[in-house]
């Protein structure tokens, strides 16, 4: 059973349609934010005769979650990553999720901008008290899927992910961890190896605690490595400026260069000269994400 | 003599160049910010040669002003309406001031959102204590024009302006009043008429003072309709969504589209359903606002 959707807001958008809503998620157990751009397809079969979401649904069209990085939310992504043209252009639904439950009450949620509030990293928590609430994992895979394909016009056959930094690491992950859900991945400077990063290790030990043989289950690179064949074997895409500042520390790309290569892997990994980690830099290679994703969906 | 540069920070995007300035304002008496996009044309000739302003300079590229709206800064177009890449494609320097001055000290200047800080209006107050450093038309159109056209490589002779709500009113008034500075001019739902809507009443009062005969000096509908010829032959374009939540009572478009049919100056004046106000609109229709431009400039 699907929760209720509470329409925050829409704004027209290169013809179709960017919305804000808010559900009582039963995965996460709190209220949770998501942000959608319809595009005018899909506004011109369905979406003008509705403003609530349930009477969308009868269209089929492709679906591209894109999840943010570290203290962002539903918002940052379709506010400054500049994707609604191309989605407008190729017919793709859009769906972006916040990064971490609100409001959990988890006594240190708040006090660091790397863990907890902003930093859910795309998991399901298994270490009390963050495994009452912090479960994006399921929330993202299964509920906010099940909202897109169910009450939103998605095609469940043609379901990509993309993402940036935590959330390229959070799409690199759950595309391997559900196999055949998402039929294409792209990642803008993911946390490509978070088992080795100080990012990466903190979420996992406060998250999942101190079996690290749990770790690698949540590890692109370990996924990956561990692979018996490509999974996606028309190719991944991942993004990654060469003046990021968070490269050397945090991001580890060739880690899962040299798992991509293990296994067969065929990976398109584009180092940019002068490129930072923002979204400076994600909006100059929209169009190409876009463009891959719609080739394969 | 223009004052010193500091460079605040800088993303390479769409492979020029977005920066950051902080400069003491001779005309504003206190420090203003201002952003500036160089496009990989001007990047190829001289920006890799520096990290400070002062070394650039020999090209010469054509420049876009944009001016923001209501409680905006020099971020918010950039981060928010998606023109780099429109700029990189074109090879027009686009750059954007703040929206007032900031801590110019005047005791109300924070009570409201609507006038004072971040509402300068692109005016020179005449009325203390506001005219101490609220003279945001000076600083646009005389001060950062000369920066852009002498620290930067733009073009004298080649530079747009153009601008949304506020920011809108700016960049048609801020065109009529500076004859043969600004080869052409659009704008996104701006307030068009000042002189008749609460925004510009409360501006121009604050401002400029009781005398009401100054104000139309500074509403681009009374401009217009003063003019003995059309200023711009080649046309004006501005866009207004039919959902915008401040069309009725603070736009008045229909008041600039009669002062230019009366003078016979051409206007596109494009009404779109369903869109609103805000950024989501704007960066619908930015490419032809752009393509606008680089084809006057």
């Amino acid at each position: 059973m699907i929760s209720q959707l509470e329409l925050l807001n829409e704004h027209r958008c290169f013809g179709g349609w960017q919305r804000y809503y808010q559900h009582p998620s039963q995965t996460i157990g709190l209220p949770m934010r998501f942000s959608i751009y319809l595009p005018p397809q899909v506004a011109a079969e369905s979406a003008k005769e509705c403003n609530d979401s349930r009477c969308l649904g009868e269209g089929q069209f492709p679906v591209l979650f894109f999840l943010a990085g570290l203290t962002c939310t539903e918002e940052t992504f379709m506010i400054k990553a500049a994707a609604q043209q191309y989605a407008a252009e190729h017919g793709i639904i859009l769906i972006a999720p916040d990064t971490s439950p609100r409001g959990a009450q988890v006594p240190t949620e708040d006090d660091d901008w790397d863990f907890g509030t902003g930093a859910g990293f795309y998991l399901d928590a298994t270490r009390a008290p963050w495994s009452d609430h912090y479960r994006m994992e399921s929330y993202v895979a299964d509920e906010l899927y099940e909202i897109v394909t169910q009450i939103f016009p998605g095609d469940g056959q043609r379901v990509g992910i993309f993402g940036h930094s935590m959330g390229g690491h959070g799409a690199l992950v759950l595309a391997q961890r559900h196999p055949g859900k998402f039929k294409s991945v792209s990642a803008f400077a993911p946390i490509a190896a978070p088992t080795r990063c100080p990012w990466g290790k903190k979420a996992f030990e406060g998250y999942l605690g101190d079996d690290e043989s749990q770790w690698a289950q949540h590890d692109a690179s370990c996924l990956m490595a561990s692979q018996a064949s490509a999974p996606y074997p028309k190719g991944i895409l991942v993004d990654q400026g060469l003046a990021d500042q968070f490269l050397a520390e945090q991001l580890h790309p060739e880690a899962l260069e040299q798992a991509c290569e293990k296994v067969g892997q065929p990976l398109t990994l584009r180092r940019h000269e002068g490129y930072d980690h923002g979204y400076y830099f994600i909006m100059s290679f929209m169009a190409d994400h876009m463009r891959f994703h719609a080739e394969r969906l």
